[in-house]
């Protein structure tokens, strides 16, 4: 162990292995906020996910991530790298990095779900793994591998366990993909919202409380070592999601409609733990509280402009992890102590390059994957027929039937016949 | 880190993060044995007790508890704390302190599942979270962080990971919920007790084991320190938690009714759980078999007694956390080692004192508790009307339909009226 | 801590923690995957399993496997043994152990779900735990404890973390048993093999993922102490556990039938990670992702054939840890590095060795399964009736309703009588 000790490791170890769980978490999320019958494909497709971005960020994204490239003369020496035999800190490292990966193309597919193609998950993932999340990583987060910072760390932009770098990246691709393949039958009728509701919200619950495990070790591993500053991030990141659910079930008592608290406290629980995950390090325990807390209101406010705007975005990914990414990026400039951030910028100089990162995240991932997605529907439809979706993408992605998908289908012919 | 090695922070840190799986397992088992019309409102209380004792514990609860109050001056120090900037040591220890606080909090919820009105909730775990967990606890443990040990300590009172000062805590306000709020509607029918099946067996054998992982973290965290004992000690409680459970099966082939074999399994594993917190430090491996499986033999006693007296707690929160709690810290005098113990007491003294901290946390938890729901009954009721409880806590307080909940009123109706 | 550092035990403590998540991975996967009248039943037998297998390994299981026998003269010294006053090396082992053995017993109880008597689990549970697992374990790893070791070590066999003595064990037990049994009613019609949908395809796929999580502790704890190795372990784990997932996927497009996509994914990512875990801290990262491609492919034949044998495992338990584990052993030998091996033998020495060892297996552990299943269904029969599978064994076993279950079998007779 040269690099790092070996509390060092075991700590990132620990963290990676945390990280997995929210993996659990976007699995029970999704598919308890999605109907039944279509259940089994949200499901299957987080297993995709994490299998798929695992084998792609091993043969070549990482190696994209963390090479030591010069212009366009790629580094190859971390492609399909045997982590067996190398230090202790680079296989660890490998291995948390892989969680972060799946984590960025695992944010996408709930937004899409009930009406994509399975294919379309598959292709985003790998785009995602192999394209989007490794460069745009490589100029934020490269010196953890290599010697040379990337063109945004070096001028000082500050993410520190990805508000940026894994939810924005995330959450742009989903909004592009959200306006490519259109809302769900159902979803706006005469331009109003219908509420669809969720096949099995305490599993979307249990699914917050996985988020909430697996943060501690997203935030808590960020520091690449065990430092005595990690309890602290682990407080801010706890502290930040309460204020977040606090602040959602605050707004949710001023919405008519009362069936919509489940979610919402979900989600701004989760709204505020992406929101601290940039600034975690540099803020104390009540700026973290005020972080999280106006996460949630970020998070909330985007939400109707997406519904304002027609776009359908199944379980919110958009407002939790682009909106309240965004800006939690900007209050690393807003409350980060500027001798924590070390970066030598003054307070408006901070705060214009955190702009300039939400810019380039933004210019380089949402054109992108905007216009590969038209292209993309150009040669095979990314949703599925409308008689599909009706029928549930369970039966028609995989014909995989549960009894109770049997009976509600049998109920609904019977209620309609009847 | 002045106070502690960096691996013992590692270490409470762990555990922290294994008592919120905890959380996971109440969440399970707590809607898993109610019907699936009061689910999501079971599920949502256990999302808001997390968030709610986080903020509080954070506000002032922390501070109460660890204060070095002098009289009825309080030591302020520790409220609306910055633990980013604070000692390792003690940014661990309240992320430690907060999950044993939520745990507190949320045994009650359970117990008057399906019928409460959730607002009772959140005043309960506020009740809780800056009142009685952190005054019981200030005179248990508080010279974790301050120097002048608190009144029952001070005594010699013993109570490891908290029998009594977390499981009984919850108990005690459980006890007084369940007396003010009244049985389920059809509970008890002629005197005789009706099973109301669970919505959710699977998921609440899950929970099971979600609680087992997490005690890991309660037990073995509690040495506030990486000692050489952690390991025998998460061995007792793992054999404890075994040995509740298959007493729990023998005595459910003493029943002619099979139908509780899932729950009392359940419920023995919990309630050999709840009863070796209190000693797990200072018992053997087979006196931890023994104080298990007793353990189990409380409960199953203390839920018939219940049914006797016509009290419906709906997840057997009170002989599971109270009776098998109150067990669990008298065993600590009838089988811990004096030596270990180490309060220069003999084992008549030591039981004394035992039976004093029982005392001291029933007169002040119950008493307090129970007036405190009786005058704020007269206000606002603490119970759903009949109507809602028919219809469900899903649909009558947060308006949250699923298709399954849809579709089991539409079959009541139709029985009803076929 | 006079046999390892702090770090080393600790490192194993945590590992035990999480091959205990993997007991919430079969739940899932078990129950997930079998008809919601059965669930219950199986649910309920997974906690059985770990309860059993503690307290029966604690007792004399753990004695069997690592006591210093002479002959037949048995080295009572671990016998119900008192882990809190002992080196906390030994506590944390036997912890470790303890989660391994209820990992071999819980694999048969999937097999021969949905038909099987509940009595049949217990005394298959404590056969496993008594006997079986601790004599082939003696076997193969007795000198982890003790200084002598068993006749297969001392030969150079080599099973990393049990794909042979924990996988293998208990699918050899699961297919003695499957044969005894028989299949389920309908599973064969005219020697065709009928799709028998699962009850909870979602939470199936979560157990693959607590599968996930919790084998990084089976694997990477098994070099029993925190070297620089692990990190490059647990990176195997992972991308043979993808590649495994991967090669299913696959595998299942060439498939007709789409509807086997979720459990093949499912399984080709259970039978990597068996098939890993023998070797995984010899072969290279590549290598890894060869071993468990292969791993999925072997599980697929191995399961096509039990179908032409008629042989019928409800969640192919046989296929993903037999079949997978076998080949896992075999590939220590085609892929390990001998120079890390350390056994002195050739290649072609090493690959008999590992035969040996497989071999020793089947021939001590499947006859005597099988003569003793026989034997026992003569005086009892381990199969319910006719009827009591028809309706389910949540209610015949258990007298367990849900309203679901309710509902279902009210469907049913409607749609009959209808």
């Amino acid at each position: 162990m040269p690099d790092m000790s070996a509390l060092d490791a075991l700590w990132v170890l620990i963290a990676a292995m945390l990280v997995l769980i929210m993996q659990g978490g976007f699995l029970c999320l999704e598919s308890g906020l999605t109907r039944s019958k279509n259940a089994i494909n949200v499901a299957l497709k987080n297993a995709f996910d994490l299998i798929v971005a695992a084998i792609l960020f091993w043969l070549f994204g990482f190696g994209i991530m963390f090479g030591a490239h010069e212009g366009l003369q790629l580094d190859t020496h971390w492609f399909i790298a045997d982590f067996s035999r190398d230090e202790f800190w680079h296989a660890s490292f490998f291995f948390f990095q892989l969680t972060f990966c799946a984590t960025a193309a695992t944010i996408v597919s709930g937004a899409i779900a009930e009406r994509s193609r399975f294919l379309v998950y598959i292709i985003i993932t790998a785009l995602i793994s192999l394209l989007l999340y490794p460069v745009f990583g490589h100029w934020s987060w490269s010196s953890a591998v290599n010697e040379s910072p990337g063109w945004l760390e070096a001028m000082g932009f500050t993410d520190f366990a990805g508000s940026t770098v894994v939810h924005s990246v995330g959450g742009w691709v989903a909004l592009a993909a959200v306006i490519v393949i259109g809302p769900r039958t159902g979803r706006f009728i005469r331009g109003k919202v219908q509420n669809i509701p969720g096949s099995n919200l305490p599993l979307a619950i249990l699914g917050m409380l996985f988020f909430m495990i697996g943060w501690i070790g997203f935030n808590g591993g960020s520091t690449l070592a065990f430092t005595t500053a990690i309890a602290g991030i682990i407080v801010n990141t706890i502290i930040a999601a309460a204020a977040g659910g606090i602040t959602a079930i605050l707004l949710s008592m001023t919405q008519q409609d009362n069936s919509q608290t489940t979610s919402l406290t979900i989600n701004g629980t989760l709204a505020g733990l992406v929101a601290i995950t940039a600034g975690a390090h540099v803020v104390s325990t009540p700026q973290a509280a005020i972080i999280g807390g106006l996460g949630a209101l970020v998070m909330f406010l985007a939400e109707k402009q997406m519904h304002r705007m027609q776009l359908d975005d199944a379980i919110s990914a958009v407002p939790v992890h682009l909106a309240a990414g965004i800006w939690g990026t900007l209050a690393v400039a807003i409350f980060g102590d500027l001798q924590l951030l070390d970066t030598g910028l003054t307070r408006t100089g901070q705060l214009q390059v955190q702009l300039l990162g939400i810019a380039a995240c933004a210019l380089f991932v949402f054109p992108l994957s905007l216009s590969f997605l038209l292209l993309l529907n150009r040669y095979t439809p990314l949703r599925v027929s409308a008689e599909a979706e009706r029928q549930g993408l369970n039966v028609s992605e995989h014909g995989a039937k549960t009894e109770l998908s049997d009976l509600l289908s049998a109920m609904q012919t019977q209620e309609r016949s009847g």
